[in-house]
C-alpha cells in the first residue's frame, strides 16, 4: 500500500522536481552547448585566434537565458559570473572540448548514445529553468502577465534569442535571420512552456507545478531526443500550427512572395547592396538556411 | 467676470495639462504607431510569417520610448508590459490593423481626416511624455542637466532612436544611416523640448508647466497636421538651422563630400563589400534615403 | 634619514596613488581620446553634417568605460552624465578640437611632443581605473573574481570594446572583427591588469595596492610612450603569447585558415552578400585591417 502510494504520480513528480540541478544536470547542459558551439562554422579557428572570444561566446551559450533574463529584469547582466563553481565547470567543459588532446573528449561526448543521454539532461534543466523564471518573475511583478511569459521563454531559449550578437562576437552578422524570425523547436517548446507555467503560476491550470514539470520534461526529452536520434527537422507543433495559424493570422499568400521579390516595394526596403547579391545566391542561400536551422535545432 | 478668469489663458493651460492620457490619447498614439509600422515594407508579410515578431515590433513602436527611458535609467526594459491594460490594447489595435477581414479597420484609421486627429492626439501625448520623462529624471539626479535632455528626448523621440535595432527583429539592417544621423522633424521637436522643459524644472525659464505643455503641444500639432496633410518633408527649424549650424558648427564644404566619396581614406573606412555594391547603386540608394525619410517622418 | 625614507618605493607609491585624477588627467584623457576619433575616417564630415551624433561619439570615447561597467554592473548608463563637470570639460575638448579657428587646438595637441605627454597622462588614469573598478566590483561581489576582472577590463579597455556600436552611431558597420577578437594592445594590457590587481585585491599577490598602481603606471606609460612615438605596432607581450599560447591552446595550422576560404564549410557560414564581395576585395582588405589597427592602437 505504502510501496503504491510512493510511486504515484504525484510523489514521483514532486521528487522528480526535487532533485537538484547543479553538478550532474548543468554539467549536461555545458557539454551539449558547447559542443553545439563547436559544430558552428569557424568555431574552432576561433578557439585557436582568439581565446578570449571562444571563451566569452562558450559562457554565453552556457548562460545566455540567465544573462538576458537578468537584462530584461534589469539585473546586473555579470550576476551569473558570481557563481564561480558553474563558471569553473563550464570552462573546464570549454577547455576539454576545444583543446584535449586528440580530440578525445570531443569524440567521446558526440559519440550518438551519450550525446543523447546528455540532451535529455540538458531538456531537463531546461524545463526547470522556465518554472523558476517564471516564479522569479512571478515575485517581482504579481499581475505582469506578460513579464511571466517573456522571462520564462528567455529563460528556457537561452543564447538563441541573442544569436545575432552571439556570432558578431566571433564575427559573423547574419541580420537577415534570426531565432524570433525562424523559430526552432526548442524556442518554440520554450513559449508554449511558459504559457503553460504562467497559467499554472497564476492558478488557471488547475495542476500542481511539480506535475507541470514532469509532464513537460517527459514531452521535451523524448521530443528532442527523437528528433536529435533522427536528425529531423520536423516540429510537432507543425500540426497545430497549420490548424490555428490560418484561421487567427490569415496565411501567407505566395502571391506577396513574389510580390516581394520583384516589387518596387522591395527597392525601397534595404540597402540595395544586399539585394544585389542576394538575388543571385538564393540557391546557396536557401541551403544555408536549412543547414543554419539544422545547426541552430542541435545547438538547442 | 468668473467666466473670463475661467477662460484665461493659465486656467485653460492647466485644465489642459490635466486631461488623463489613459484611454483615448494611448489608443490614438497605438493607432498612429502601428499603422507606420504596417506602411514599412516587409511588415505585411512578416505578420503572416511570424506574428510573434510583429507583435513585438507592434509594441517597440507603441512603447520604444518607455523601453529606451527604462534602459537608460537603469530599470527593467521590460517594466512597462506590467500595465496589463495597455498592453492587451496595443496587442487589439495591432490586430485588428494587420488581420482585421477585409482589412476594414486599417481603411478606416489611415483615411486622412481622421488620421489627422490621430496624428493631433499623438503629439499631444508626445508632448506629455517629454515632460513627464524630464520631471522623473529630475527627481532622480536634481542636478543632471544631460541627463533630464537626454531622457526627455528619449521619451519624445521613442522608437525612431533605437530603429536599426527594431529594423533588425524585421531582418532588416541598414547600418549606413540612424535616426541621429539623419535626424526627423519629431526628433529634432523632441529635442528642442527636452531643452525647454528642462530649463524649465531647473527654473531658468520663467514659465508655468501647464504654459509650457500647452503651446508645445499647439506647436507640435499644428506643424505635425500640416506635415502630415500636405505629405511635406520641410522642418519648421530648417531656418533656424541654417542660421545658427554654420556658425557654430562651420558649414560641410562641397569638396568634402566630395574627396569623401572618391578619396583614399573612404578604402580605409569601410567594410569594401558594402562599398563595391554602394557606389553603382548611388541613384537608388538616394531614392531610398528620401522615401525612408518620408516613411520615418510618417511613422512619428 | 627623513629625506631617504620619503624617497622610498612606498612613499612614493603611496603619494602618486593619491594624486587626484580630476582637472588635469582627465582632460588629458580628454584630449587624447577625442584626438582618436578625429583620426576616424568620416569623423570630420560627421561633426559637420550631424553634431549631436559627432558629440555622443565623443562622450563614448571619453566615457565609455564607464558606461560599460555601469551597464555591466546593472546600475544605469547615463549615470556618468549627473557629473556636469566632466561632461563640460569633455564638451568643450570636443568643440576645441572639432570646431577651433583654423585648426589650431588641433594642431597644438598633435603636436607629437605635447601628445606624448598627454598620452602618457591617459595611461596613468587607464592603471587607476582599473583598480578602481575593481574594488569597486570586489565591494559588490566578495567572491566574484570573474566579475572583478571583467570589470577591470572594461574599465581600462574603454570604448573598444563597444567600438562596433560606436561605429553604428557614425553609419560605419564592419562586423567581420571586433576588438575582442583582434585585442590591441592596451585592451591586452588592461585584461592582464585587471588579472594582477583582482589577484592583489583578494590578497594572493603580496603586495600593496599603491606599490601595484605604481609599477603597472610605470609599465604601461613607458610601453604606450614607445609605441606612439615609434608608431610601432609591436606588442610587447607578444613574446609571452607566443611561448604560451601553443602550449594551452594549440596552434592554428596554416591549413585550417585555408581550407576556411575555400572549403565547403565557408559557404554555409555568413551571408553570401558579403562573401562575393570579400574575396575580391582580399588585398584591400588586409591593407584595411592594419591600418584598422593602427588606428585603434592609436586610439587608445
Amino acid at each position: 500500500m505504502e510501496l503504491l502510494s510512493a510511486l504515484s504520480l504525484n510523489e514521483l513528480a514532486l521528487s522528480f522536481s526535487r532533485v537538484p540541478l547543479f553538478p550532474v544536470f548543468d554539467v549536461s547542459n555545458f557539454i551539449v552547448s558547447i559542443l553545439y558551439l563547436k559544430y558552428e562554422p569557424g568555431a574552432v579557428e576561433l578557439s585557436r585566434r582568439s581565446p578570449v572570444a571562444s571563451w566569452l561566446c562558450a559562457m554565453l551559450y552556457c548562460f545566455g537565458s540567465l544573462i538576458l533574463a537578468d537584462v530584461l529584469l534589469g539585473d546586473a547582466p555579470i550576476e551569473f559570473f558570481s557563481n564561480n563553481a558553474s563558471v569553473l565547470l563550464a570552462s573546464a567543459v570549454w577547455y576539454l572540448i576545444f583543446f584535449c588532446p586528440f580530440n578525445l573528449f570531443y569524440k567521446c561526448v558526440s559519440f550518438l548514445p551519450v550525446k543523447l543521454i546528455f540532451v535529455a539532461m540538458k531538456e531537463v534543466g531546461r524545463v526547470r529553468k522556465i518554472a523558476v523564471g517564471i516564479h522569479h518573475a512571478h515575485h517581482h511583478y504579481h499581475h505582469g502577465w506578460f513579464i511571466m511569459i517573456i522571462i520564462g521563454w528567455v529563460k528556457g531559449s537561452g543564447v538563441a534569442l541573442m544569436s545575432n550578437f552571439e556570432q558578431l562576437l566571433r564575427g559573423v552578422w547574419k541580420p537577415e535571420t534570426n531565432e524570433i524570425l525562424q523559430m526552432t523547436f526548442p524556442t518554440k517548446a520554450s513559449l508554449y512552456g511558459a504559457i503553460l507555467f504562467t497559467l499554472q503560476e497564476t492558478r488557471w491550470l488547475p495542476v500542481s507545478k511539480a506535475t507541470l514539470i514532469f509532464l513537460c520534461s517527459l514531452f521535451m526529452v523524448s521530443a528532442k531526443v527523437f528528433l536529435t536520434a533522427t536528425h529531423s527537422h520536423a516540429s510537432p507543433f507543425d500540426t497545430m500550427e497549420n490548424f490555428i495559424c490560418p484561421v487567427l493570422f490569415g496565411s501567407p499568400s505566395p502571391g506577396d512572395q513574389h510580390h516581394d521579390d520583384h516589387g518596387s516595394s522591395h527597392e525601397l526596403h534595404g540597402a540595395p547592396a544586399f539585394h544585389g547579391s542576394q538575388q543571385p545566391a538564393k540557391s546557396k542561400e536557401e541551403l544555408n538556411e536549412g543547414s543554419r536551422k539544422r545547426k541552430s535545432k542541435k545547438a538547442e
